[in-house]
């Protein structure tokens, strides 16, 4: 192992929106990559590459690297909430590649923009993953695995979150017969104002204004789901106020 | 009034930021504009204007609509939730003037792109309201009452949670010293996708994917009101995809 120079020949183990951005600008980038489905039967010849990428979703990874029993690859698994210690004993170099983005199978990105969060186990395989990630992207970042569950957490609520309530947003236009996009520049101001601003000072709405006439006027409007979360984030904002 | 052949004078009664907004942007039109506290007393001299713009609390609309009394000017509110109707009898020409925005007073943006609501009464007003209009936005729609409601609501669910939502996301990445500009790209992809696609269809994340052991260990990190958010917003991701 102390003869790999960089990271040439990969296999991604997944068939998930992950190992499918992978595998897509691995392949761009003319390395040598496969992708196999965890459920296939990994052929040996899959585990004789440089680095074996565990894409798979977080509750199997140990049952998949178990499986592998790889003596001489680097191994990382891509889990923004499994520790790195997951890995432990299924290779002697092992580590995490972790892509802070939404992604999407067969929605293509600017792959440079996407921040890979890497962790390794030791030294030589930091550098080899490393390397790796910056061929890939410009946005290269060595983060613990503590970091690394409090970044995904914090990403819950700033991406996961909000595009479900985009969602509703869009429900409610749609039934008016609205088009979505008369939104849009309120919600790229919104994304400018957070980049600059601590977001609970630059607070707007009817909750901040503790308008309640309004606020039940809405929540008149609204189905049972829609009006849980109107309530709970509406009191949050009134709470975090005082 | 016949006689008007477009608005050139205007009085906003208000200190908010959308006075403050809708001060600044038609000052730098050259536009005799001036702005009033609604405490103040207003001189007869204020309500000589061509146009009174009322851009106070919602729940004060009225109440300052009544003091003005007004007999000649065209009269307008720039309030989402509040009916056209709100106006009826203080003048012969009401109607409403909303910007779809998300405005911080002393915080300047580019106008032009701030999509302007109109509503008026009648045909005369209407005119007139939209031709001042296009002087400060390119973007201006013609919108009811009824529709704003609903757009306001939309806005609601777009941008006034998703900010308390990205507070506290800021608020978990300071906590673990992580700057908050990681976490950008993930944001502005989230934005970029629901601009072109429906976004209950790309929902990402642990509650879409139901990894109940990942949310566990979310919710054991929150604090009460963070834990209560978690909780509401993903049981509504995994209702929806039933």
């Amino acid at each position: 192992m102390s003869n790999l120079k960089e990271i040439k020949s990969i296999t991604i183990i997944g068939n998930g929106n992950v190992a499918w951005h992978y595998y897509n600008i691995m392949h761009q980038q003319k390395l040598d990559v496969k992708c196999v489905s965890a459920r296939e039967d990994i052929k040996e010849e899959d585990l004789s590459k440089d680095l074996i990428i565990i894409a798979v979703k977080d509750k199997v990874i140990e049952q998949v690297a178990r499986k592998i029993a790889n003596r001489t690859s680097i191994l990382v698994h891509t889990s923004g909430s499994t520790n790195i210690e997951t890995l432990k004993d299924k290779s002697i170099n092992y580590g995490v590649f972790y892509p802070l983005q939404t992604l999407t199978k067969g929605l293509e990105l600017d792959f440079s923009q996407v921040p890979l969060c890497i962790e390794a186990n030791n030294e030589y395989t930091l550098l080899h993953l490393k390397s790796l990630a910056e061929k890939l992207s410009s946005k290269v970042y060595e983060i613990s695995s503590n970091q690394r569950f409090y970044l995904h957490l914090a990403a819950v609520f700033a991406c996961n979150f909000p595009n479900h309530l985009f969602g509703i947003s869009k429900e409610i236009l749609a039934k008016e017969d609205i088009p979505f996009d008369i939104i849009f520049p309120l919600i790229d101001q919104t994304i400018e104002k957070i980049k600059h601003n601590n977001p609970f000072d630059i607070q707007t709405g009817p909750a901040i204004r503790q308008e309640n006439s309004i606020m039940a006027n809405h929540k008149s409007k609204l189905d049972k789901d829609q009006r849980e979360i109107y309530e709970v984030l509406s009191n949050k904002i009134i709470n975090k106020q005082r």
